[in-house]
């Protein structure tokens, strides 16, 4: 298959090579053009703008940073043209990063309007995941389109959850992960903090929490980095964390729904950016939580 | 081993007999006699009071509701004369309760005066978990007290933590436990109805969420009750919940840790309460979170 | 002093009287034409469009609902031409509307690229404030600019605060007082709550409280409609509250400051909106209180 | 009339010596007994004991510090013996210190059993007012009771809310006072600190939003301290308003009434008090604010 890949960062690259790998024809293009070499050595093609690795393509793959820099690919900006008018009638966007809902709605009417096929299809993972093609991805749009790039998607990730017709659905679900994962260190920055301070270790605490109650992954990695206070180098950062709690809370306020904890945890984050901790792993919101208990 | 077990309430009775079938000399006390047959036709013998199952015992087990309930076993009130006088000098009180902090200490205390040993040792699990003897429990007191009950015990859990010295750091552990839970249904409530608004079904967001990222049977339970919304028959009453709630809040502001996500679920928890929802199951929380968003 | 006058709503028409009246050559749009009648039978003039009242004014006050109807009216959308290149240099954009600060830096810089003023000038006081000449003005802009529509402003204002260069601290004393207001409400509608379900009904509460401690006419009137719960009809809609403290919290968002109780206030005005009170009265809010509490 | 003041601190002493200069007969007891020589001095009567007050008086007026001091002072405790065997039958309780609901409602019990009346009797204002005889004081118990110290209670303020019959409604007032001022601390405290990232003043913004909009004398007294940041010699003491929040608390929890506001002050009072701020003045919760803004 002929597929367009846009963004070559620490997701996107292995992404884009595992599609090599898989035997599609892959034209990749990143803003910084070094970060393509990689692509060539294995075998794909290196596009020199956005809109030349849409053209002729059957799929365009999109993995960027932010709903900027995803605005800017699709519908160009004073830098860059934009690859909306490039992709051929009838070829599928898969847009693969966490972006707003509103953008994802935008995206999915912007390329209908051109006779295109649009698929939100965020991922669950880090970058070791990405390389080992074993990421989660949660796809919703038109049927036709999503069957269009089932083939590309199951070669990224060992699940892939197909979610209905309602491409902004997938971006919604994105968010709730994130912020469950957010809730969850909420959760044990507060117990942690009360451990601390009524003489149980937090590693304790987590080891016998985790272990007969909860008995979850998730919580042990977070957890461990927690109470181990090491927040760097960053898994993923604050000032990610940040901006998916925007999402998620301007998700939730078009969508009329009241979400305390989701409010609390981008306080909690938001505080963490004011004090300079935005380049932090996420956990370092813990602080924040020990600091109020004068620890 | 001499044991004097009291309270055979949902919990307490399953506790009892695996004592009984351990081979202990188990002598139980409820305070409605009619659940101590079962003891009695078990092996076990029965007591006409908390002071008369205490008599003589190396060990007295307690599994009462509230801080009301076990201060009256142990320091006596109108009704009931306590069993404090009437426990042998070296003898220990297991405490197997969810109580506050702050009682934990005062028994502590009480027990050291009248020369008996004394150990915290709230356990998580079920009924089902309880007539397995599948619990697990979190033990903290002084070493030789801690020593002493330690086969009775093994006896009730499949895994017993032991914890250090200072008996209320156990209680600790333990309210921390149940407002992890309560923390995640929190957080799974705000995601379920932000879902729900967006198009994205509660069964199916979790199955998406805990399958691939979080990965917790606890996730699975509780997120499949919120999700189908059956709160009735109540594994855990919401009036229960409202009480440990509490219980943590009060040890965080006893701590000074403040705990903003214990309060936002404590005022959930409250407002189910003031609705009539107290003998609901506390996933019935997530009704207040529903509600506020208009569903 | 020719001046252009767009948004001849509830606030906007008698402001523009009052201009009329204090001897200026008023030129005023509106996009439902009809309430430009008034104007003209005061002796001003009507414009077909939103440019047409700013050609050839030295001063352009803008009285609109909200960023879009702004951004609209300045920068044009499918249905209007924006007023950005009919204004004549040196003639300065007096925004009198509760905006975003984002808006307010981007028609600081928009106007300055044209070589024309801006200012910040929003308003506090209800419609009969207005006609009473009697709102209180925040103004900020480069002191040139305010200086020009000075006597304008204070046309219409008993008192006119002037701030600073930099036009967008307006906005944010505009939001912080509405802000101030919400939380206002939120005090009071939980200590009725507390009130009513302790004896003590919400009238005399106020009285004591306000009468004794407070002495704030606002504390007043607003808590006077908090224990009536007349909500209708709106002296300022539930919908309107929502949307500043959206422009608040992103404010705050912007320049890092956590702020849990306007996004306390938000969740309830948010509740409000989804159980479809949006044209009520904001002070409709407590209602989410009082059912909380089971009332 | 024959009057036992029990309580001689900062509100005590100038409350007791206005009952003296009233005319009426006064034996003041106090813990320290040097507070009472002033007492003495102006023509009073001073007591060995709490219990040598009451003997023979037809009204006691207690103001302490806190709930332990009060029942110490009635029950009794290891130290002192209480009053309430030695005050006469149809004589009454007057407790105008700030305790919790539940305490009020047992001492109205207490003095019920004994025949003697109770009355709750909050007061409102600083020593400076105490002294001037212009608190504002909150009445209620049963009817003959509020007759009979009616006119004391007119000697120590300028105002006299009578409540009804129930007494801890009147502590429920003032707990929502106390409330309703930390509320507002909270309110401008976020106010500020937006201000001060937008570059407003927060005197400057205090100016603005009191003069014009709010117009309170307690907005622009605690305004002023919070704009300033001088936060000792105390006011009020950090440690004090965290005690008063906590009953609040305790009082809304037994109403079921979830009051989040309380919940976050009281939050950001117990940060204050774990960074060792507790005997500041409790406008020193708006560092909270400000530090997790990076102030």
């Amino acid at each position: 298959m002929r597929i367009g890949f846009l963004g070559l960062g620490g997701m996107g690259l292995p992404m884009a090579l595992n599609l090599v790998r898989a035997g599609h024809e892959v034209s990749a293009w990143n803003r910084t053009s070094s970060r393509a070499d990689a692509v060539r050595a294995a075998g794909g093609q290196v596009a020199g703008t956005a809109a030349d690795a849409a053209e002729g393509a059957e799929l365009v793959l999109t993995m960027l940073a932010d709903d900027a820099a995803v605005s800017a690919v699709v519908f160009g900006d004073e830098a860059t043209e934009g690859f909306l008018r490039a992709l051929p009638r009838g070829a599928v966007h898969a847009c693969t990063s966490t972006i707003s809902v509103a953008l994802s709605r935008r995206l999915a009417q912007a390329h209908a309007k051109h006779d295109q096929g649009y698929v939100a299809a965020p991922v669950f993972g880090r970058p070791q995941a990405a390389e080992a093609g074993q990421l989660t991805v949660v796809a919703a749009g038109a049927p036709a389109a999503r069957a269009r790039c089932r083939e590309a998607l199951e070669a990224l990730g060992q699940t892939v959850h197909e979610l209905g017709d309602d491409a902004p659905a997938a971006n919604v679900v994105k968010l709730a992960g994130n912020f469950l994962i957010a809730g969850m260190m909420e959760a044990l920055a507060e117990a942690f903090a009360l451990g601390r301070k009524s003489g149980v270790d937090a590693a304790k605490l987590l080891e016998i929490l985790n272990g007969g109650l909860v008995r979850s992954p998730l919580y042990q990695s977070y957890g461990t980095m927690m109470a181990q206070e090491r927040f760097e180098p960053a898994g993923f950062k604050l000032s990610l964390g940040l901006k998916d709690m925007r999402l998620a809370l301007a998700a939730a306020d078009a969508a009329a729904v009241p979400m305390p904890l989701a409010s609390l945890v981008h306080d909690h984050l938001l505080s963490g950016a004011a004090r300079g901790w935005g380049d932090r792993d996420w956990t370092a919101m813990s602080r924040i939580l020990s600091e109020a208990a004068g620890l």
